[in-house]
């Protein structure tokens, strides 16, 4: 096997963008028939989500490198809803796409082993290539994630500065001149500076939200060896542009997340009038297809 | 239905003590013959967790209020060891025991809905009466998880000082005189305080370790409407007078959680001598009334 973020760097320039699909399954948006199912029926909405998310996957796996299940939408549903992720997991990379498991998980010394254990590597429990993980626990929570992800080949996304307006109550406080998220993002970065792949990007990366464009070029600047994931581009109200300071010159060093602007695509008016409910699938592609030019036109991805 | 900590603290009242047992199921620390089966077969294991787990239950059921389940132990199993957990909730809960599900989620907005949904109350899927939450997205990532929590009368224990040694990295930083734990101190008060029961404490409840009882006793004075659920008691190194400071005068305000030293008290040489791995459920309920009389003895629940 390859290190994770050199697998992604290479996926990315085969696919020539940094586009993730986020898979957040919800009931009420799911396109008809998918959506007639009793809501009560937790099996059978789990059984659709699989569905739709093995739907998803069928439509963007000729163009993006990397999807992102949620997991609290499957963790909603109960027992049903988990073997449904673990589905969609699987048949995502079959189809090979890279999956990084958006759980935010993290606890204390062998539990936080015990988590790392489970999300982390393909022969895991879930198969998860990488995991979103919360830095609030501290150093030697962050630690055991990346020693099992160095083992298997795997990576990790430590929430740095969300997209969300209330991440400002910790993350925004200013410490000897300096915010909290700044002070995460140095830790993050010495992480990631000692596991270093071919790429130059190392095993943990760093969640920088696109609503939040000047922390991302000064976080960009911080953290050199650091894979950002980037959420908040679309729906949350993230730009292309706003994008642009998350990549290096060659267009890498980040991916860009979108989730119900891509897999609800059927019913915004553009694509609703174009493909019909009928079509979901081809309105998840175009929506694709839209985003991936748009952040070549704004940013450096242009030259991948 | 009655507002979760009133709940809480009439089982305290009832049984008359605060000790909560944490449900951390290991493998490789499991008494023979339940820990006889394959590493491998995941469900296989679960099985044998789901066993060992209701095992302690019926050890404890009569001696305690409450018990913990640490997802992480679960989730390392896959969708079986999900099945276990929801067993195990169940069973608790037959047995008149309180359930916190110790999963320590977040997100944000809708998401956080979805996983205040899933684990909160005896109708979601996971059924649990309260739930450990992190707080580094900020205020708008906490209160979806209190309002859910008010509809359902379930509660939520926020991370404020963690018992691990790392948690210093971001919780002890200084920002105005005052250690960032205490800021997150002071934001969960005020959800505490604006949802505060018949007991005088809120929803919204505290994680603060048992390992640093100067913090304890300044996030008491600081928290009076905070329910406090006070990690690293025994095996971490707190003893019972390291968590005197955590309750008021009547010997409420904080449950202390035991996971090692009660569940696999069969290992333990004093134990072990007295009952042998046979009667490992003989081991864990004298472990159990141990740790009651140390803080009954130590503490002001005594006065119970």
């Amino acid at each position: 096997m390859t290190a994770f973020m050199d697998r992604l760097v290479a996926r990315i320039r085969a696919v020539r963008n940094p586009v993730m699909v986020g898979l957040d399954p919800r009931l009420d948006s799911l396109p008809d028939p998918l959506g007639n199912v009793n809501p009560a029926d937790r099996a059978a909405v789990a059984d659709r989500y699989a569905q739709f998310c093995c739907g998803v996957i069928d439509a963007v796996a000729n163009l993006v490198a990397i999807v992102k299940p949620q997991a609290a939408f499957f963790e909603q549903l109960g027992p049903p809803g988990m073997s449904a992720l673990q589905r969609t997991v699987a048949y995502a990379q079959d189809r090979n796409l890279l999956v990084v498991i958006d759980a935010k998980r993290n606890d204390i010394g062998t539990t936080a082993q015990a988590y790392a254990d489970a999300f982390l590597g393909r022969a895991s429990a879930w198969g998860g290539d990488a995991l979103t993980v919360s830095p609030y626990l501290g150093d030697d929570s962050l630690e055991p994630f990346v020693q099992v992800a160095a083992k298997r080949d795997a990576g990790i996304f430590v929430l740095v500065k969300t997209s969300n307006p209330g991440g400002k109550l910790l993350q925004d406080i200013v410490v000897d001149g300096q915010p909290l998220y700044a002070r995460v993002g140095t830790f993050v970065e010495g992480l990631a500076k000692a596991s270093r792949g071919d790429c130059g990007y190392g095993i943990a990366g760093a969640v920088v939200g696109a609503t939040y464009p000047h922390e991302l070029k000064e976080l960009r600047a911080l953290m050199p060896s650091t894979f950002f994931l980037v959420p908040g581009f679309g729906a949350q109200g993230g730009t292309a542009k706003d994008c642009a300071a998350a990549f290096d010159e060659h267009g890498l060093g980040a991916v860009i997340n979108n989730s119900r602007g891509i897999i609800f695509a059927h019913s915004q008016p553009a694509y609703a009038q174009k493909f019909g409910a009928a079509r979901w699938q081809d309105a998840v592609a175009a929506a694709t297809r839209d985003m991936i030019d748009k952040l070549r036109a704004e940013t450096t991805v242009g030259r991948l």
